[in-house]
C-alpha cells in the first residue's frame, strides 16, 4: 500500500494558473494569501496528511469506532492525531481571526482540506462538521452564543455536528418530528431522535456542540416550522467551564459499508426530561440558515470526490509500476510493469485526468467563493455568488459520483489484489460510496441544479457561464496543433449540448416539470464534464503558452495538454450523447405505472 | 431486505420468444426441454433459490467462511444448503447422462444458474467451478480418470476447484512455476503455490478434485510449456473409497471486500514432498485446454452481473415503494412513495432496463451454444460456435461492468440507508465487484474480443453479426409508433457506430495495435449496449406483435416496449460517444511517459 503524497505542483498550478490566486490575495482581507505564505501552508499541511494522518487511514479503517455504553472510542491515533491537528491550528485555517482563526481565504484552505480528505477521510469529518457547526453561529448565532462557543471550537477544542435527519426524515426534511419546548429562561428542551449523525459521539473533544433541527410545539407544518438549536453534550457554566452532561445520548453508531472510523450515530435527546438547546436565529427559520451553510457543506463534500480519487490513483499508479505481467505489445519477450499496457494506462489516465478535473473545477469555485465575501466591486460580488451556487450542487453531485468511479477504477487497476482488503483498493471505494448520498444525494442535488439555480432564473447565471466558455473556446480555435484542436472540437461540442439542454429546461420547465427532473441527474453529469472539460481547456491553453514561452518544466507542461485531451476524447466526448438523453429520454422513465415494475 | 423472487414471466418470455428455446428443444439430445418440463424446472428451482439460498445470502456474508489451521468451515446453512442442492440433483443440471448428470441443454441452465446467483452468489461458486473441473475432465480426462472422478462430481459429492493463479501469474500465465514432476507409476508429483482458488478448502463435499496448472520439469518456456493436472484433496483408492489425505493444505483463505462466504484460499502442494498429481490430455497443452473450458466459466460468470442486478433491482424496487419521502412534483400535501420522484423512477429503469437487456443477450448466447452442439447441420453449428466464441467476451465484460453500476445504483435508491449494511444493498455492489476482475478481467476479456475474436479473422463474424441487427433496424423501421421509431433510431446509430469501430479495429490492428487495445475495453462496451440493444429492440418488437394480436397480457407486453424505449434513449444513446473515444481516443491514452505520470 502507497502511503499518501499531496500533489503540491498540480495544486500550486491549479491555484496559481486557473482559480485566480495572486489576484485574490490583492483582495482586501486576503492580503495574507501571498505566494510565499500558501507554499508554506500547503507544504506544512502535506507533512501532516503523509505523516500523520495517511497511515492511520488503513489501520483505522480495520478497527473502526467503537460503541459501549453511549460512549465512543475513536480508533487508535485518532486522539493523538487530532490533538497535534488542532495544536498546528489546522482546524481554524478558514476561520475568523476574532475567534482564533487564521482568516485565510478559501481558496487556500481548499487543497488543505483536500490533502485531509485525501489522507483520511474519516479523520476529516470531525473538523468539516466543526466548521459547519461554527459558520451557522457565525451567521445566524446570538453574541451570548457566539461568546459561549466558538473560541472552543474554532480552536477544536470542543467538536460540532449537525443533527437534521429522522428515520422518517432524510432528504425530505418537511418531516421532522423532534420537538422543541420552550422555557422561561429563554432556553428550549428538546426531545427526538437523530440519526445518521456524523462524529455525533466521540472521544476526540473535551465537548461536542450538536445543531440541531427540531419543531416548537405552535410552530406550522412542513420545511416553515423548522428551527435551529444548539444542544452542547456538556451545558457550559457561565464561566465556560464545563457543567453537567446534557440530557442526550448516543444509542449506538451504524455498521456500514466505508468510513468505518468516522462513528455514524443514532442520537436521543430528551429522554430525561429535556435536552438543555438554545435557538440560533429566529424560530422557524432553521432551514434556511441550514440552506445557508449547507453551500460550504456541499462543496467540502465535493472536495471528497476529488480527494478519493487522488489517493486512489496515486495508489493505483504505484501498483501499475511494479506489478510485472505480460509482454509489451510492441514486442520484446519479457514481462513488463503493467503500466506499458494500454488498457492499464487508459484506465490510469482516465483517474489522473478525471482528478485534475475535478481539481480545476473545485479550486475555481473556491476562488469564486473568496471573490464573492472580498471584492470590492458590488457587482462582481454578486456575479461570483451566482456562479457559485449555480456550480455548488455541480461540484457536489458530479465530483462525488465521478470520486466513486475513479475509486473503482483503482481497483480494477490492481486486479485480484484490489478485491483483498489488505491491498487498501478497497477501502477507497467503500469510503467514496457515502459521498453521493450524504449532504444531499445527487439526485437532490441535481433537482436544486435545474430547479432553484436554473429554471427559477430562466437560466441567466448558467447562460453566462455558458458565454465565457464559449469565449474560450474561440481562443483555443487557431492552430496551436493537433492536441488543442482535439480539445477545442469535444469542448465544442459539449458547450452546444449544454447550451441546448439549458434552453429545453428553460423552455419546459413550467409545463413539465417531470420531464425536467427525470433528466436531472444526466444533466448535472452533462455539466460537471463541460463545466470541467472548459477548465482542462484553459489548462491545456496555458500550458501550451508556457510551453512557447520556453518555461522550464516542460514535461509537466506538455502532461497537461495531453491530460487534457485524454479528457476531451474520454470523458466530454459524452456529452452530446447525455444531451440526447436528457432532452428525449423523459418518456422512458415514467412511462410505466407502479404495478409494471 | 427484500428476499429474492425469481422471475419466472420474465425469464420464460426471453426462453420462449427471443432466445428459441421451442426450436432448440426440437434439437437432437434436447429434446427433454420440452416447454412443460422447463417450466417445472424453473418453478422448482426458483423455490430453491427463495428458500434456501436467499436467506443464507446476508448471515453468510455477516458470517464468512473461516479458516483454522488449514480447515475451513463455511458460514452456517451452507452444509445444508448444499447437501439439498445436491440431493435435488442441481449439481448435474447441464451434466452429461451417462455420469448421471440431467443432460438438459444449457438454455435451460442457465435461467437456473441465473437464479442461484441471484440467491446466493457465493454459494454459487462451489457448484460453478466443480463444473468446470467437470467439463475439463470431460473434454481431454483419461478414461480411468473420467471412470474415478466424474460420477462424484456430477453428483457434488466431490467438489472441484480451478488452480491457475500464482502471486506472480495473474493474468499473465505464461508465468507459473507450480512444478510437476513424473513418477514411475505413470502419476506425476506437484510443488508450488496457488492464490486466489476459489472453494479451494471448505466442508461441503467428501473430496475437492483440484485442477492445477503446473510445468514439468523440461517443459518450454512460457505458455506452451503448462500442463493440467488433477490433484485431489484425499487420494482415491482404486475402489473408489477414500484414501489418504494428499500433499496439498490451504495456508489461509483471503479477507475481501464482498463474496464473504465464498472462502478464497491459498493453497501450498508438496511441501511434505509432493502433492500427486494426474496428467490431463497431453503434457504442455494445459493452457489450451482450460481456455476451451473457459468459455464456459467465463459465460458463467456474465450471468453474475445479470443475476447480481436482478438482486439489487428487486431490493430497490421494495425499497422505493415503501419509503414515504417528499411530496409528488404534480401536487397534493403528503409526502408520497419514493418510487412516484422522477430520478427514483430513472434509477429503477436503468436497473430494470440493463439488467432485461443483460438477460436478452446471455440467453440468446446460451441458445447458441446449443445450436453449435446440437444442431444437425454442421454450417449452422459453426456459425453458432463462431457467434458464441464472439459474444462471450462481451457478456462477461460488458454485462459483469453493468452489474457493477446497478447494485451501486441499488445503494443509492436507498439513500443513506444504503450505505448501512444491515441494508443488504451495500453487499451487493461488495460482491458484484469481483465479478469484473475473475475468470479474466474486463481488459482482458477485451484484448480477447479485439485480438482473437474480431482482427483475426478480419472481422467476418462480428460484420455477420451486424448484417442481423440491420436486418431487425429495416423491420423496426414501419411507423410502429413512438416508441418503436425512438427505438429504431437509436439502434440505427448504435450499429453504425459498432460497425465503424469494427472496420477500424480490422484496418489498423496489423500496424498500430495498441491503438486498438487503447480502445478495447470502450469498444466492449460499446458492443455490449449495441448487441443488447438490438435484443432490446427485438423484444420490443415481439412485444408490439403479441399486443396487436390482441393477446393477453397487455400490461406485460407494454412494459416491454417502455423498457426497451428507456434502453434506448439513456444506454444505447451512449453508443456514437463511444465510437467517437475508441476512434480518436487512443492519442491521450499512450501519450505520457511514465515519468510524467
Amino acid at each position: 500500500m502507497s502511503e499518501y503524497k499531496a500533489p503540491i505542483r498540480d495544486m500550486q498550478f491549479v491555484l496559481n494558473e486557473l482559480a485566480g490566486l495572486p489576484d485574490i490575495a490583492k483582495l482586501p482581507g486576503c492580503e495574507e494569501a501571498t505566494a510565499e505564505l500558501v507554499d508554506q501552508v500547503l507544504e506544512e499541511a502535506a507533512k501532516f496528511a503523509s505523516g500523520v494522518l495517511s497511515p492511520l487511514n488503513k489501520p483505522a479503517d480495520e478497527e473502526g469506532s467503537k460503541w459501549n455504553s453511549g460512549a465512543v472510542t475513536t480508533p487508535r491515533g485518532f486522539k493523538d492525531a487530532y490533538k497535534q491537528f488542532i495544536e498546528g491550528g489546522w482546524n481554524g485555517l478558514q476561520l475568523p481571526p476574532e475567534y482564533g482563526g487564521q482568516g485565510l481565504p478559501r481558496i487556500v484552505s481548499t487543497p488543505v482540506v483536500e490533502m485531509w480528505k485525501s489522507a483520511n477521510l474519516s479523520f476529516s469529518l470531525c473538523p468539516m462538521l466543526t466548521t459547519g457547526a461554527v459558520e451557522a453561529l457565525l451567521l445566524r448565532g446570538s453574541e451570548p452564543l457566539k461568546a459561549t462557543y466558538l473560541k472552543k471550537m474554532v480552536a477544536g477544542t470542543w467538536a460540532g455536528t449537525m443533527n437534521l435527519t429522522e428515520p422518517q426524515a432524510g432528504s425530505d426534511l418537511a418531516l421532522v418530528k423532534t420537538r422543541a419546548v420552550h422555557q422561561a429562561d429563554g432556553s428550549y428542551r428538546l426531545h427526538g431522535q437523530k440519526i445518521f449523525i456524523t462524529y455525533g459521539e466521540h472521544d476526540l473533544s473535551e465537548n461536542i456542540i450538536h445543531m440541531v433541527l427540531a419543531r416548537t410545539p405552535d410552530a406550522p407544518e412542513g420545511v416553515r416550522g423548522i428551527s435551529l438549536f444548539v444542544v452542547p453534550k456538556f451545558i457550559v457554566n457561565k464561566d465556560g467551564s464545563l457543567g453537567p452532561r446534557n440530557d442526550l445520548k448516543c444509542a449506538s453508531i451504524e455498521h456500514k459499508l466505508g468510513i468505518h472510523a468516522s462513528p455514524t450515530a443514532v442520537m436521543i435527546y430528551g429522554e430525561k426530561g429535556g435536552a438543555v438547546g438554545y435557538l440560533v436565529g429566529e424560530e422557524n427559520r432553521g432551514l434556511e440558515y441550514m440552506f445557508i451553510m449547507m453551500n460550504a457543506a456541499r462543496f467540502a463534500v465535493g472536495l471528497e470526490g476529488l480527494s478519493i480519487s487522488e489517493r486512489a490513483y496515486q495508489q493505483a499508479l504505484s501498483y501499475a509500476k511494479e506489478r510485472i505481467q505480460s509482454r509489451d505489445l510492441s514486442g520484446g519477450g519479457k514481462a513488463v510493469p503493467i503500466i506499458r499496457h494500454p488498457d492499464v494506462r487508459r484506465m490510469l489516465m482516465s483517474m489522473k485526468s478525471q482528478t485534475e478535473a475535478m481539481r480545476t473545477l473545485a479550486y475555481v469555485v473556491a476562488g469564486a467563493m473568496d471573490r464573492m465575501r472580498h471584492h470590492p466591486d458590488k457587482e462582481e460580488r454578486a456575479r461570483n455568488q451566482a456562479f457559485v451556487d449555480l456550480m455548488i450542487p455541480v461540484v457536489k453531485g458530479w465530483s462525488t459520483e465521478t470520486g466513486v468511479e475513479v475509486a473503482s477504477t483503482g481497483i480494477q487497476v490492481h486486479g485480484g489484489m484490489g478485491f483483498i482488503e489488505e491491498t487498501g483498493a478497497a477501502q477507497h471505494l467503500r469510503d467514496a460510496r457515502i459521498t453521493t448520498i450524504y449532504e444531499g444525494t445527487t439526485g437532490i442535488q441535481a433537482n436544486d441544479l435545474v430547479g432553484r439555480k436554473i429554471a427559477r432564473e430562466g437560466g441567466a447565471t448558467a447562460k453566462a457561464v455558458i458565454k465565457t466558455m464559449r469565449a474560450l473556446e474561440a481562443e483555443l480555435g487557431k492552430g496551436r496543433g493537433e492536441d488543442l484542436d482535439a480539445i477545442e472540437a469535444s469542448l465544442s461540442a459539449g458547450i452546444g449540448a449544454l447550451s441546448e439542454c439549458v434552453d429545453w429546461i428553460v423552455a419546459i420547465y413550467e409545463t413539465d416539470v417531470k420531464a425536467v427532473h427525470a433528466g436531472s441527474v444526466p444533466f448535472l453529469r452533462l455539466f460537471g464534464i463541460v463545466a470541467a472539460g472548459w477548465q482542462m481547456a484553459r489548462a491545456a491553453l496555458v500550458a501550451h503558452r508556457r510551453l512557447a514561452e520556453g518555461r522550464s518544466e516542460k514535461s509537466f507542461y506538455e502532461a497537461k495538454i495531453k491530460t487534457a485531451r485524454f479528457y476531451a476524447d474520454h470523458v466530454l466526448a459524452q456529452a452530446p450523447a447525455l444531451r440526447n438523453t436528457i432532452v428525449r429520454g423523459a418518456a422512458g422513465v415514467m412511462a410505466l405505472a407502479e404495478e409494471q415494475f
